[in-house]
């Protein structure tokens, strides 16, 4: 075995889960991860935790979903599975993108409906989303499986505690401010964080974070103005969307622009009154993501861009009691912030092209 | 896909298991088992089950038992998975039959011992053991892929309801019958069945049945004597085991030589006072079962067969209240009664050379 998927087990189970003797503990074990389970099920058993693996695969997704008559009901033991776990891996790698690109939307929004316990029940263990990489996936990316293997390695492979020390320096400057700006081309972007918690997204369950790969500082803006342009191309249900611009006045999307994908953006925006206001803040602070692959797992935390996301916020990001912005959808867009761009923080710039000002190299201001 | 693996779905859970709309299903899905758990996943999808699929993966088992300090420990979001299921449906099928052949025997029997609710649960809901055929299952029964899968389709795909009917004329003997005597070459063993129950093994949950395929009959004898030979070759913990022969006095085996795999009996006789006894004596009525292919699933339920267990009797078989033989194994041994052979309950013969007395062709007393 690749001695790297031993050391992807190993930070998964120990930085991001911090799974210790007894934890009862979910593994999630995608079509294509099989070599990834078995090293995580080593990294468990060596820690004395109690597994569970259960199987998602696209395919037999697509094959229960299509088959069903259509009034999905909650799996009852799935449920229970959760509500008793710890903590729940979920090791992703699929064989084809597109496994479930022939059930409908309607059927497929039917069953997310019937599931929302079960959803819940998941997002309220230390859960963490991670993935193996397969040939799939390096499809989907655009580069050679040995290529692409290479790149995760070297977005999950990081010194995740230097990270988190450097990530929480924009932590406590967008926690103390009251606005942020982003200008590039064409992009000049107002926005209000005033009150807001940022999220120091280190790629573990101690800092609330999720997902591994992470390594993005997030918060939940509002009250945006101005324009923005998103020039890193992306999928988006299934749809290809590239360049797209958002003007927003009084808070909400007025007028939009796409390159391609305008009718996945328009649908996106036509989803509720949330779809147009902004849920989300990202700074993506991962510099051993260094590319696009088409995967928002990764591409959202690219060194040196930042995304913006149409509809919900995340909880941890909002005063106790305050519901932020509300919406069924949670779509992010990103902006490559390396070149002629700066981001400011009530007027004091925190980071121009793509460096940040307690960097060597930073451009004087 | 094969139009084979959407019949062996459609009989798994509409013969099998009697799937309901409703009904919560779990469905444990071998390391080889993907084209069947999509299929099965299609014909629960359209009869309205929920379901939740698990991995059962030997690789993932062998790397988590290895690396575990031994202090196993029930897995508790496993326990209530079965705990809320309604049905299980194991589509076993691996890639390698050896492939926790390097787990010690005390670190397996200690996780059995943790595991033994999660066990139980399981066994109280309509389970259902098959096999999706896999290049590995394929090997160990010394056939080609093609061959086997033949083999396979052919000991599924049967007319359960008619294999059912004929069945129940034997239990119907064996449920009123008092004494049974098997006689072949080196074989003459007599054992009593007063009182116990048969049970028609015809692959259905509502036949107390739980292994597809299936077609046997089988009880709970005791008090044999004689001397039995059991002349199909087959493996036992990982040896390889051939012409058994066990000579019981006063019920218990007293006596025994084989041409291999000598140990690894006397292991099983060794294991406590009830491995010495009988715990089971199963007639094999399934004719799509026409050769040995190493894999007890297929081998005791061939027919023209019979298979006696050294060990723990099943409760089916036994009157309320009493429990039977006791024993830490289960152990099947199989003679062929195709030739020269004859079994008899209370003096008349029911089967002679593989003909049963109600069919043609059976030869006259």
């Amino acid at each position: 075995m690749d001695e790297r998927i031993r050391e992807h087990a190993d930070v998964l189970v120990d930085w991001s889960a911090r799974i210790e003797s007894g934890d009862d503990v979910v593994v999630s074990v995608a079509e294509g991860a099989h070599d990834l389970a078995v090293a995580v099920a080593a990294a468990l058993g060596e820690r004395g935790a109690n597994v569970v693996t259960t199987y998602a695969s696209d395919e037999v997704s697509r094959a229960y979903l299509r088959a069903h008559p259509g009034d999905f009901d909650v799996a009852d033991p799935e449920l229970a599975l959760y509500e008793r776990a710890d903590a729940v891996l979920f090791l992703g790698g699929g064989r084809n993108t597109f496994a479930t690109a022939d059930v409908d939307g309607e059927t497929r929004q039917a069953a997310a409906r019937a599931n929302r316990p079960v959803r819940e029940a998941r997002l309220a263990t230390d859960w963490v989303s991670t993935v193996h990489p397969t040939r799939s996936l390096a499809q989907q990316a655009g580069m050679s499986f040995e290529a692409y293997r290479e790149f995760v390695y070297d977005a999950i492979l990081r010194d995740w505690e230097a990270l988190a020390g450097e990530m929480a320096r924009l932590k406590r400057i967008l926690d103390d401010g009251s606005e942020v700006r982003l200008v590039s081309a064409d992009t000049d972007l107002t926005m209000s964080i005033e009150g807001r918690t940022a999220v120091n997204s280190a790629a573990s369950v101690a800092y609330d974070s999720h997902n591994l790969p992470s390594g993005e500082v997030f918060t939940a803006p509002y009250d945006p103005e101005g324009v923005v342009r998103f020039d890193v191309p992306m999928t988006i249900s299934g749809a290809r969307v590239r360049d797209v611009t958002l003007r927003f006045e009084g808070g909400e999307v007025v007028d939009f622009d796409a390159a391609a994908g305008a009718e996945a953006i328009a649908d996106i925006l036509d989803t509720d009154g949330g779809a147009r206001r902004l849920g989300e803040l990202g700074i993506g602070m991962n510099r051993g993501i260094d590319r696009v692959t088409d995967n928002i797992l990764f591409d959202e935390k690219m060194g040196d861009t930042v995304h913006l996301a149409l509809g919900r916020a995340y909880e941890a990001c909002l005063p106790a009691g305050e519901p932020g912005n509300d919406s069924a959808v949670h779509v992010d867009l990103i902006t490559d912030m390396s070149e002629e761009s700066r981001l400011e923080v009530d007027g004091e710039v925190v980071q121009r092209n793509g460096r940040f000002r307690w960097e060597e190299g930073s451009a004087p201001e």
